[in-house]
């Protein structure tokens, strides 16, 4: 569609480095982290000292590795369910972390070893391996703290590996765009950490360190962080960094899920009677949603439960050279479509306005809600049918000759303008619920995604759609109106398919694509 | 795309029996009918008895026909220009009728024709040509009735026909669903002033009279006007009366018209020096839309002048036939999209409720507007970009690598929640200017059709585009959005056209089916 564009120049194929034989996602108590959980590597053993950023235009994410040798106790995702049927649960919506499996009790990590953990620079494992050369005075005092750090996981951890720490954790972290002085005194608070628990000084430790920034804040903010840090930034392509990050993430067992058919209907139509491949909407997905008995009132969706697993999400399981071809759409403030080949190889062939930015931003104008979270919980509580326009609304019927539900939505907030329009003062006629408000609009941004998602995967034959991007927030509304869209549209011949860590392919793109640049440099040389 | 559809049933194709020659688009003062003006037909010489209604969920629509030998010199549309270069320049926008060319002084239909005129009943026409029955007492008072009007009609307008009435006027009326009763009231008051017109009695006239009704009214309204007017109603199928009508309108001398390039860009985009071709976006049109200086601010856009006639539309000049195949894609409340095939057959491939709807039911929430042309006046008067996430918001430049400008919309609405949310009590924080929000929605919503019809008409292979339906209004904006839309993602391959009746297909097309019948049947049996 977009002919004048080129697709970006490629780097040049190569494997990623990072060994993820064994990862597991760590569990973690706090909802915020639903969609951040530390991601464990067991077998991976390179030092890693940079911290990779995604700046969007609302959110920023973090991506570090910080070396461990955590416990595997940790894990959220290895309950029996999952080995046996590939069926396993995780909790769908922030506030829920009660929908983990009973069988397995999260537990935190460990005082001794801090969440956000510590960086351990190249430049000083080089001197603990006694293949680089001295840095000094600072160099026997990291050994020394290298070894009291050995000592105790070797006694308290079991850790049989002892001249190198094996494994490690990939961190996630989040913060608001708009905030950005919090990152800044996050990234600063980790280097001076890192300083201490390597017994370094600062100054070394920001040589050390760089960090990899991507998103559009990587060009708006690059020179803020090199000037309050004074730590080295390198910026990288955004597009690449998302599908980098997507080929990464497809290699985390349980990372990427989808909705059974059954859970679509669960959780968006709560009729199991309802046959979904019969069924005609004008709009696509939004559909049935709109009839009141779809739990659009009440206390909102249940949550997916293990036993027994009708609610719990399925996880993907092939081979991930079978996620490609694909298409990757990323829903954040706004919306990017892009086609991934066979061979890795990617352009960016659409994309809509309409995206989570659009959501947030009209909710905040009509709501008294203040966080995407709070916006969400509304949404649960709300019935779309008192604001939509419904077929049954206009026709009074079914439009059978087109197959049209009474309950398809014919046009959202199509009720609204009659009762406070034409002839009605400000502030007079009609006025609607938050609840109700904020599920409409939910489910007429996530149609349309679904919609615009479905054409471009049919333009370019393309079956599996991967949907990333802070927008989706394991939300379940949007991941069943996203995969009901797919599903209706292309009468069952597409899949929506979803990451656990949805929000942070960019980021984790950009902390994988520099493993190999530090592989291949020594030490990272300000460029 | 909707494989369990099937294309409705077609009517077995038939010639329309309306004798279009010579017709020309009266012209009148007000502004609410810009989108109403009567057709005259200076050569049809049917008596028409049947009034059309097209009751969607938000308008509804009405068509009438009304013998009447009226002069030619209220014609709006015959100025020299057509005739030379078919240019012509009509009012863009309610408010501006003196966007008419200067040498058109637009004359108000002669008070002794009133402007809703009356009706003619095939029963006392047959009267009249003395090849049908009579209806007793009443038929020779209607004779006299009607000499009296052919004597002054003779006298006054020059006819030349005598014992058959010539011409006569297509009126079109507007109503709000809401309000069904001022629409009841008005079709009661037409059939009064008829029948004392013609001499008869209500009860005959009622006889004689016939309400087609479609649109998803027709169904629940059915009853209710059977019941309070006393006459039959026969229901028309919606989609058939969309695409008849469109197959009408199209053969009305200046009806269909598109805006050139150097229109689109005049008003989208007030930048003479742009290359259209050239511009890549993310979003489609929205793009140079979002630059403070594209007219956004100040006094809003510039109307249409016939001298130079930079800002003149352009009217379609092609044969009916050329018209087909095309796809429709018609905005009321929802939206529909409809493939027409080039021997008229067809089929509703699509839709969105993202709609006129949409834009009225969230602007009469977030703004003062009340109606349809407040929030239009007031999308005039806005800029966008200050609640509109722009590309150079994020990257504080253009994207050049995917060609997306630094003026690209981003993300609709995308600058308000940072200025809302988070940490910001209800009413705290920033608060948007009415102007600026109906602008960005304004856009959102044409955007977001025109990217989906061109995917459709993409999809099916068709490169003209037709927009009808009421969220058009003739608005500037609203047309050079759409048109700029279908510009850019077809890379100029394809057209959107759009009707100077753009409200009224399905009502016209309702009208015209029906001819057909009254022609075949002498008089009209309740069905």
């Amino acid at each position: 569609m977009y002919a004048p564009l080129r697709a970006p120049s490629l780097p040049t194929p190569k494997a990623i480095r990072v060994n993820t034989r064994g990862a597991v996602i760590l569990a973690e108590e706090s909802p915020e982290t639903r969609d951040s959980r530390g991601i464990y590597l067991p077998n991976y053993i390179e030092p890693v000292s940079h911290i990779a950023l995604d700046i969007g235009g609302s959110l920023a994410k973090v991506v570090y590795f910080t070396r461990s040798p955590e416990s595997p106790s940790v894990i959220a995702t290895q309950d029996s369910s999952s080995t046996a049927g590939n069926l396993s649960t995780f909790s769908l919506n922030a506030d829920s972390p009660s929908s983990f499996p009973p069988s397995i009790s999260p537990i935190p990590l460990s005082s001794s070893y801090p969440r956000n953990g510590t960086l351990t620079p190249r430049v000083l494992e080089l001197n603990y391996n006694g293949n680089g050369h001295s840095n000094g005075h600072n160099s026997s005092v990291s050994l020394d703290s290298l070894d009291t750090d050995l000592l105790r996981s070797t006694i308290l951890k079991r850790t049989t590996e002892v001249r190198h720490i094996p494994g490690g954790s990939i961190n996630f972290e989040r913060f608001e765009t708009s905030n950005i002085s919090a990152l800044v005194a996050f990234i600063s608070e980790l280097i001076t950490r890192s300083a201490a628990a390597n017994g370094v000084s600062i100054d070394e430790m920001r040589r050390g360190v760089k960090i990899i920034a991507t998103g559009g804040g990587a060009h708006r903010f690059g020179k803020l962080f090199e000037g309050e840090l004074e730590v080295e930034v390198q910026r990288e392509d955004e597009m690449e960094c998302l599908i980098e990050g997507m080929k990464f993430m497809v290699t985390i067992p349980e990372e990427v899920y989808y909705f059974s058919d059954e859970l679509i209907q669960e959780v968006s139509h709560r009729d199991a009677s309802r046959d979904l491949q019969s069924e005609i909407v004008m709009d696509g997905p939004s559909s049935g949603n709109a009839t009141p008995s779809t739990g659009a009132a009440g206390p909102g969706l249940e949550r997916p439960s293990p036993n027994p697993p009708r609610y719990a999400v399925t996880f993907e399981s092939d081979e991930p050279s079978a996620h490609l071809p694909c298409l990757l759409v990323n829903i954040g403030s706004g919306v990017s479509i892009i086609k991934v080949d066979a061979d890795g190889s990617f352009e960016r062939v659409s994309g809509t306005s309409l995206g989570g930015g659009t959501l947030w931003g009209l909710l905040s104008l009509l709501t008294p809600a203040r966080t995407f979270d709070e916006m969400l919980a509304l949404s649960e509580q709300g019935d779309n049918a008192s604001v939509d326009m419904l077929v049954g609304d206009i026709y009074g019927m079914d439009y059978s000759k087109l197959g049209l539900k009474s309950t398809t939505i014919a046009s959202s907030f199509g009720k609204v303008f009659k009762n406070r329009g034409e002839g009605k003062e400000e502030g007079e006629g009609e006025t609607f619920r938050s609840e109700d408000i904020s599920r409409s609009l939910l489910y007429a941004v996530s149609n349309n995604i679904g919609q615009i998602a479905y054409m471009n995967a049919e333009k370019y034959g393309l079956d599996r759609i991967y949907f990333g991007g802070c927008f989706i927030r394991g939300h379940a509304a949007t991941i069943a109106t996203l995969s009901y869209a797919i599903r209706f549209w292309s009468k069952g011949t597409k899949r929506a398919l979803f990451f656990r860590h949805e929000g942070f392919l960019g980021a984790i793109g950009a902390w994988i694509k520099n493993i190999d640049v530090e592989e291949t440099q020594v030490s990272s040389v300000p460029s």
